[in-house]
């Protein structure tokens, strides 16, 4: 199981204070584990293009993240950018304030935007950040990144309060059924966490404790 | 002093979960206590210009927020979306990963591309993060501010481990003499705690306590 779960996973480190030493030695670990990608934030994205180049690992990183409050042209723009770089995936957050407003509408254009500066270039994926929204809310926005043409839902930035929960991975396979991926992110630090996401539908792993997860050991803590 | 207070407050709120109902709030109390500006999120910024047009309160929002880790080209694009939105103020911050790698020449670029998107346009704020760096590179990113042509430099995104000190505020004014601006942000919730960062140097305030501060009422979280 635990080679099947790497190819699953998004090897993370998405800090501030993230150093380019500590990007080089990700993609090392990535590479060495076979990795489905690793996620970093965009001005790490050339570094890890490079370092990555001859080995199967993508390049996964993230867009309007972790609030999701950027302008949608922004967004955008933001997509092209990393795209150009060198990402293959691209992790951007929903807009979570338009949709708490009622406004599906511009989360919807905002989805589009994304979707359209990405589409045949890289993989998408967007973030709901399902600690602050309802049950409804989830639905609709896993709805609306149908809607919009995203590959993957996933559930968590990992910078607000909640990590992911199986109830949540549960509920987002089942409103995307087999049209999206689903990704579950945020608090799954060891194997048997991995194996609940898997068992209840997610399709990918976003982690801090990769590593962790697939020696079957556990962490306390993934900050 | 809580009048002169008033006038150096940006009234802040810039949670991921923020309504438009909130900030359209957060405007109407800006405009009654007549606090500098209204600091919110990027996509916020067309609302916010839109209630304060007839009045003297200043749109803040802010640029690579809040880990600092997006590309230098994507935080000029989004300087630049932002004052087309009606933004008078500029809140970037810095590429703390590539400032703690040791990458001067790529921090000052970064906030050179946004200095000279606003350039004549917008006031000009760089958050140090001051939480996650030493207090050389606190010294250290002031002088880079200073030679990109920021016109303030700023404690603390909020969303980081630690919020402003009375002691970063007398380094950073310190460190920028009478050449740049000072905001103290973060944590900063009674008048007590204003008149302590003003004393220190600050010639800003950020918080969303802003009405307690100048009611010279405490209250216990800004969350």
């Amino acid at each position: 199981m635990t080679n099947q779960i790497a190819s699953m996973i998004d090897h993370t480190l998405l800090k501030a204070e993230t150093t380019k030493e500590q990007v080089l030695e990700l993609c090392e670990e990535a590479a060495a584990y076979s990795f489905a990608s690793v996620c970093i934030n965009p001005v790490w994205v050339k570094t890890a293009a490079a370092a990555l180049q001859e080995t199967d690992v993508k390049v996964c990183t993230v867009v309007g993240f972790p609030l999701g409050a950027a302008a949608p042209e922004v967004k955008a723009f933001e997509t092209k950018q990393a795209i150009a770089d060198g990402a293959d995936e691209i992790d951007m957050v929903i807009a979570v304030g338009q949709l708490k407003s009622g406004e599906e509408a511009a989360v919807l254009e905002d989805m589009k935007a994304v979707q359209a500066a990405a589409e045949g270039k890289a993989l998408t994926k967007v973030i709901l950040e399902t600690c602050l929204l309802t049950d409804e809310e989830k639905r609709r926005a896993c709805d609306l990144a149908l809607e919009a043409g995203l590959d993957f839902v996933k559930t968590s930035t990992g910078f607000s309060f909640g990590a992911a929960t199986v109830e949540d991975v549960a509920l987002m396979r089942r409103a995307v059924g087999s049209e999206a991926g689903v990704k579950a992110s945020g608090g799954v630090k060891s194997t048997a966490d991995a194996e609940a996401m898997i068992e209840a539908g997610a399709t990918r792993i976003g982690a801090s404790a990769g590593i962790q997860i697939v020696q079957g050991e556990t962490v306390t803590s993934d900050y």
